[in-house]
């Protein structure tokens, strides 16, 4: 912290560093920024960092974020249950809904199988998923998992998991 | 806000877009960052946005940021008070600081004039610095704006209004 900066800015800069994609100059952008809105809007952000943290959580069924026990798609009765489509990050599920062109659910792990960073499959929602196709009339799963090693991996990892449960396992085409 | 995503998080992603530098992709990369965070963090995060915005305030003598009357540069010493280094904003401040070479004071204009933005030479903090010179022993005004066409402008405005007071005006070279 430097001496000629009020211990109250160097936290809010420090806060900012820490996120990830910011760095110092951004950081400091963003802290001078916060100080130049007003009270309310400064609170408003504030508030929903806690108010986000405190109230989403992984949806029961599907694991995407969610701030009800069932997230919206899970919940939805139009939605094909019958086919599931596996995803490995929340925004990945942002991204199919986008094109408004899938209407049926999604799966998402929450990273992929990565040994390097240390992420094997017990920290992955594997296990859900495979409790969603025991259980419930799960008839094919799509598994679109990114076209990387580690992505690639986890599509295959999961595949034979599923195919002994006798359900239908494809790819998604890039 | 889209029907698949839950209000607080999208109201998280709202906030976090309206932050200058920061797009719709990186405004859901930061919150879904957030919500990876622990819950001390992301209260931390929070607590150091209301905490900075509520307590950080213009020093009474150079109008930079700080949680005190008087800012730490304005309280040392150890300063040369009668020289007084002019900048366009608390960052100009930092830069200096940071080259450890510069052992007066500053003046924080918070802005340059720019007609074209609507801002004149009452919204900055021109008064402040006039004031300083009548008051304080000042005997060295260095215009340090940048060497934009703003800048200039802005530093000639000053100079023009300080040379009366009897006081040394010179321009920061580049």
């Amino acid at each position: 912290m430097a001496a000629y900066q009020a211990p109250a800015l160097a936290r809010l800069i420090d806060q900012f560093n820490r996120l990830p994609g910011i760095g110092a100059k951004s950081a400091q952008r963003l802290a001078y920024y916060v100080l130049s809105m007003s009270k309310e809007d400064a609170e408003a952000l504030s508030k929903a960092i806690t108010d986000a943290h405190s109230s989403i959580h992984k949806c029961a069924k599907c694991c995407n974020l969610t701030d009800d026990v069932l997230c919206p798609v899970c919940k939805s009765p139009t939605r094909d249950k019958t086919t599931v489509c596996v995803v490995e990050e929340p925004k990945d599920v942002a991204a199919f809904e986008k094109t408004q062109e899938y209407s049926a659910t999604y799966h998402v792990l929450h990273g992929v199988i990565s040994p390097l960073n240390g992420i094997g499959p017990d920290q992955l929602c594997i296990k859900e998923l495979i409790k969603r196709v025991q259980e419930d009339n799960v008839q094919e799963v799509i598994m679109a998992t990114n076209a990387t090693a580690e992505g690639e991996t986890t599509a295959v990892y999961i595949s034979r998991l599923l195919k002994p449960l006798g359900v239908k396992v494809t790819r998604l085409a890039y």
